[in-house]
């Protein structure tokens, strides 16, 4: 069957890598699409994306890599499909909105099972939308109360990914946990800096001529989660911070989506703290 | 005799003061070459940098300035002329490098009086440029004692600005207080991400996808100071900290460059920990 | 009554212009919460863009500027409000869906009277906002036929601008004259670079390392019209013109955004083919 | 020998070549530095540059690579090392001491032989880093004797490239077609924007909010040569032609400096009028 597959390699460097896997793409004679390797020194870990084509089946590549490649490394035969994504909102509408268009008009390669906020302020433009939007109230829940409340309604759904669309609440370490390398966040500032509440308040107290924004994995330590992208947009004495605000949302959105599209396109690579993104 | 002036207001806002200024250069038939103004809403500010041409003299522009504003406000009537500056380095070349550069082709509206290094690296360097340097080794000297010859040397020259092109030295609160308002440097990150010591490795190790760097008046408090320029480049996992430090010399060098003829322009009014830049 | 203009000024320049215009609004007692000017030495040309805020009426303050300014002195006087806006669009949904997006967040200063398409294609998109759609179809029509029927369709409703949102057909010298300074489009290249059908395969062709997208007021002459708003994106060997176009769809979107913001708040002056943007 | 190597191959695309290639570099135990290969789809070439390092001779690799590579296909083994350049330049010194000071710093992965001024203006810069500096005026000479002249000079060194860094002269055909894929020039024009004379008065002329610089190899037809590297800065209304060129110059210098920085390093392909820059 003519096939095409992302073939993910994540494993100690060693000599002779880049031949073992060509010679297995060679064998069953398939085609290099594309390809990239990274090696990082400093932890000795090599980095691989491959997308071949050809006549395979899947479980027979799958097999002939483990059987080539060192023992202990881990990779991964994707074949290229839609994968499914749940968002999370609060009551901001920029982000969500950039993705919901994106959706609709099929340049997004994944599929919106449902949106959960914990507002309904953003229902009637998920509704627009044909796509299901769960409000959960934290009113007068605890963080852990609350969280279960979302986790039911997450069980009720196969995805891949959580997306953070502009989702104002902070996640308990157990939440993280359970989906791990899971959810994709949007931190609107340029992090480091201005970690924490109001970023654009900071950012404005400070005096700064650029402001950013950060779309991250999330791990336990709020903001401080591998960084998938960034980008920046000038600003100067005549911004208040909400005008801050305002002009930081059109990098948030973009930002956000930028770094969506690389982990559906499966570019990247979660190295501790770090991204490879090939 | 006719004559060019920069006049720089910073006072508190009150209704009329365009009204009054422009009067002013009315009455006297003045041409306005340029004009901006900013009010501060937060603070209650009034910012105003006009260029005017015609017939006058100083002084009487200053008189006349003086009985028209509000009692207390500051103001300035500079004749536009080359400022004397300082530069003060340790052994890093790019960003004094470029100074250099500049200045030898006249594109620096300054004269560089001298250029004070802790190392006698860059002597070489300035040497070509027929620039008395000044080596002034912290060798076994505390860093009052170095302060010390270092001010001694700077008492030597009449100067409006010092210049920190990769001076790598922290500057005593005493220090800065007495050069108060006229000390620039060039913080390599974007600040305030990556205070202190060596950005580019904290900038490696958090796994940023975006470098800067900062030029910003010096205050008490390090690298904390109004910042006047911030530029950004990207970076990727490819990059270990050496490549950032190496692929940031080019943006700190340009962004010190941009924030120096922005100063020298009369372009940057001090308010707080904030610039205003006209 | 509390009122709060905007002032746009656009004469020859004279002596006393800001002294003249300040005055009035002195004399009346009203705040300068915002003015910019600047003289084109070119062309002596004077533009000058002011919001003030106070107890005044239109029409007041209408008549003593007439009378305070030289005659033959062109300026407006502008209470802001929403202004009415027409989109025109082809088949894709990027630059819609940005402003449709806008629209519904409340973000965007202006109400959407309807949609005109050529093609059916987005009228589901549309119709997801409540916002009517009006399909004119330019099959086997010339295209001064088909103008006509968007030219009855545009006569229904009152409108300050048509925004073409990917609108990929060519305006008649006519259609233009009709509705001049009006019209505001996105082309997808960094103008003037690969004027004409297809820039994305031009770029690609040419190897250019950064493409970019341009919005800018419609005049006869075919992507010549006065530029509002350009900005870029970096590309490489790796983007074939499809990905090229891709990439592309964001900066058209944001740039087309922003330079509709811009108009919206009376920010850009068209002065010949070019524009001053306060 | 311990020795270091970049592998730079151009060639029809086929299956296995990765294989091919990687199997020589497995088989002599060599270490993969670094490794980017590319395909392109359009014209079915395959171009790679790998960086091995490892205990082998050039000869035996360069043999190695001849017998398993198609036959026909272009290869380059090259040793790391310092290359030699040649600058041409005219009156502007922006370009020039930038690379003169990156040369002074060790920045340079190259040796000047030598710079070549068809006016005097810029020897005692060059003359401050003892560099010779050759000046031939063109003075009463026609094209083609002038370049007589150039070419002579030339002859006296040995170099591997010829950087126009602002040299503002055409050249003949015939001295192209003499030192092909050996001149890089910096435009001082986002391409291709702006061909020909004075492209800021062009920039000015058209309104455009962005200008830019392309470096790019020369080839017969003039600013038609393949793109190395472009960059661009926001420009607005307050800027006429002489500002643009003030502010244009920083990106010219950093635009050459950076593409030849690319060169220097062997990243930079030509593929027809295309460059793949890895």
């Amino acid at each position: 069957m003519k096939n095409k597959a992302r073939i993910l390699i994540d494993c100690h460097d060693a000599k002779g890598l880049v031949y073992t896997v060509s010679k297995v793409f060679f064998n069953r004679n398939l085609n290099i699409d594309n390809n990239q390797e990274f090696v990082d020194k400093e932890t000795g870990k090599f980095f691989m994306r491959t997308v071949v084509s050809g006549f395979f089946e899947l479980q027979d590549l799958n097999n002939e890599l483990r059987a080539n490649l060192p023992k202990g490394s881990h990779f991964k035969v994707i074949m290229p499909k839609k994968k499914k994504i749940i968002l999370m909102v609060t009551k901001e509408s920029h982000a969500l909105g950039d993705i919901l268009i994106r959706h609709s008009a099929g340049e997004l390669d994944a599929d919106i099972q449902a949106v959960i906020g914990n507002h309904k302020t953003l229902e009637k433009l998920v509704s627009r939308f044909d796509i299901p939007f769960h409000c959960i109230s934290a009113n007068k829940l605890t963080r852990e109360q609350h969280e279960q409340r979302v986790m039911k309604t997450l069980s009720q759904f196969t995805f891949d990914y959580i997306v953070l669309a502009k989702y104002m609440r902070i996640l308990t370490a157990d939440f993280v946990k359970i989906y791990s390398k899971k959810i994709i966040n949007i931190h609107h500032s340029f992090l480091p800096a201005f970690i924490g509440a109001n970023p654009y308040k900071q950012a404005f107290e400070r005096g700064v001529k650029i402001i950013g924004a950060t779309a991250h994995f999330v791990t336990n330590d709020l903001d401080e989660g591998p960084i998938i992208a960034q980008n920046i947009i000038p600003v100067n004495h005549r911004f208040n911070w909400q005008d801050m605000q305002k002009s930081g949302r059109d990098v948030e959105k973009s930002v956000l989506s930028r770094a969506l599209a690389l982990v559906l396109d499966d570019r990247v690579f979660i190295h501790g703290n770090k991204t490879i993104v090939f």
